[in-house]
């Protein structure tokens, strides 16, 4: 414990107050008073601050129980610093720039193969992206970046299925960029409705993104997730990252299906995605049995999927995770189509300005 | 945030002081306010009712650095509350007397096999037994009893390898008993040295407990670390709870050779450890891979067998670890022997009276 300063305490303070707009919008100055414990003479020096730098907004006069004068709502300013986020898959690069209340505001989409892409070529698209969606206009406080790969200090250290090794993400961007496994932000991105549970993102490589008590699980390294490597069939087939039946090889999109011929109810599709439904059941029942995770989410390719590979994959929950008995796990499809990388990593840029605003703040006062 | 009452700040720095002098033996009352921040006359106020009620003794004026008074040192009495922990294993029920040091000053051992036992016969054991540790004539500030299987609000639910379901675990005993996992129980014995790894605990069946940043991985029901039945082959023999191929049908002891076999190099001996290591390295790998975890601890009966289960182990974490090229997990033997499932029960006992010593005072007070 260290001696704390004058400009720790105000840091502390912005943060508490943001916090307490941002969980209670409509709060008064002496409601945000009450709920942090901050004196009222405080909180109106920060709020006023924190209005000035356009991160939270006057909402005009609140009704007020009881008797005194009405005070003056507030709350998160949309127009405050927005995300932009922007998630590299095998056939596609996604973004969203995202305002302050997690709401999509613009977004794009580039189709094509990026598999045995230059990375360069990729890059130079997600900058092209970025700046567009710069373009429109809001204030920008961060850009994040999702990869199909395992990620150390902003430098992409593989992705199989990409065929990429070794990239440094780096971007040219007026803003601080943040790279992440794109199922840990496609996880962020579902938080706002579940507080335990595994995000499966599908693709051509199956990932997952582990979130307990609201916390995205990173493990030791930052590698957690790596759900499509999970071992289901010793005797399988020869995963792209060298070793036998994988998860990916049977539940990647390459392994599925197309969609037309599951709706046409085509017989040999359907056999495809039960057995696909099957091995990715029992990869889950593998984390379930070891980490007691009560929900699955399908999400990412799985999720229009869902319809035929939720049975099977309940069944095996059932039959093979040891205390399905007494908790068995919820399987939902994510409503969040394609674009929850994007905005799980949208969000993520921006979460350091909610945790610490004023230095956010300070930034923007030095940048004038 | 709710107001701070009187006693809640008296329970707030008793735990503080005990927690400074638990962290450095030998510390004087001043050393104490230093690493709280209390006032050195709250802390010779708490330290005084700390050393009077048995928990804190004084080792004699300490050597100062400097000029001044020499103070007094303080550490934790080694004659202060001791925790007894029971472990019900499928052939032995092990238990030891633990002091607040963590020292087993005394141990039992009962073998005999359980399978199928009756839950009152084997219980009454050990009540008997933990009766024989308190005739010790230590002071008991708790009791812990570790059980292969799943636990919920001191019931055991399901332990296939004894042939035991809903078991209220029930103990006439003078001090708070606490139910937990073998397996959980065995990690928090490893703890010491260690604070992310997994701990394998090898019986008939096979128990993990998972540990990260030092805290034990519980999962949402207190239902996590079945690593025994994460499916290393689907079509492999049938496990006791109904499933096929779960790692326990090739690496529960019943499917080991003995040592002795094992020792004299008797080849089908020899390729059977060689197949049981292949599947746990597989079934680990699947936790590596979604939890990012560095360090694996062979524990219980396979800690024996770690000379032979080791190199096929660590073959398959390097080859299915899909991090594996930036950090191969360790994989260490454990040195406890089968004591740790005790041991831990033992540290888990004792662990509120750590947490708030004033509560455990309280109730002295009221004993007497």
């Amino acid at each position: 414990m260290r001696p704390v300063s004058q400009l720790d305490v105000r840091r502390h303070n912005a943060a508490l107050a943001l916090a307490a707009v941002t969980a209670r919008p409509g709060s008064t100055r002496a409601e945000v008073a009450a709920a942090t414990g901050l004196a009222k003479a405080t909180v109106s020096t920060v709020v006023d601050r924190l209005v000035a730098g356009g991160l939270v907004t006057e909402t005009g006069p609140q009704p007020r129980a009881g008797r005194g004068r009405t005070g003056v709502g507030l709350a998160l300013s949309p127009a405050g610093p927005h995300g932009i986020g922007v998630s590299i898959g095998v056939n596609h690069v996604t973004a969203c720039l995202v305002d302050p209340l997690g709401a999509v505001r613009a977004r794009r989409l580039r189709g094509g193969d990026n598999r045995g892409s230059s990375p360069s070529a990729v890059l130079a698209v997600v900058e092209r992206v970025v700046r567009s969606l710069v373009g429109e206009g809001a204030v920008v406080g961060g850009v994040g970046v999702a990869v199909p790969g395992l990620v150390r200090d902003g430098v992409l250290l593989s992705a199989p299925n990409l065929g990429w090794a070794g990239v440094p993400v780096a971007l040219d961007a007026p803003v601080p960029v943040v790279v992440q496994n794109e199922a840990n932000a496609a996880a962020l991105a579902e938080r706002r409705d579940h507080a335990d549970f595994v995000l499966v993102s599908g693709e051509v490589g199956v990932g997952a993104g582990i979130v307990r008590g609201g916390v995205l699980e990173t493990g030791v390294h930052g590698f957690a997730g790596e759900l499509g490597h999970v071992c289901v069939n010793p005797a399988g087939p020869r995963c792209g990252c060298g070793a036998r039946g994988c998860l990916e090889t049977y539940a990647g999109t390459d392994a599925l299906p197309p969609l037309s011929a599951a709706r046409a109810g085509d017989q040999d599709a359907l056999a495809t995605l039960h057995t696909a439904g099957k091995y990715l059941g029992q990869a889950l029942s593998a984390l379930v049995n070891l980490l007691d995770i009560p929900t699955v989410i399908l999400g990412g390719d799985h999720a229009p999927y869902a319809p035929w590979l939720t049975e099977p994959l309940r069944g095996e929950l059932h039959h093979r995770a040891i205390a399905a008995r007494w908790t068995t796990p919820r399987v939902l499809a994510s409503t969040l189509g394609r674009e929850a990388a994007a905005l799980g990593a949208a969000r993520a840029a921006t979460a350091p300005i909610a945790d610490d605003p004023e230095a956010w703040l300070q930034s923007r006062d030095q940048a004038l």
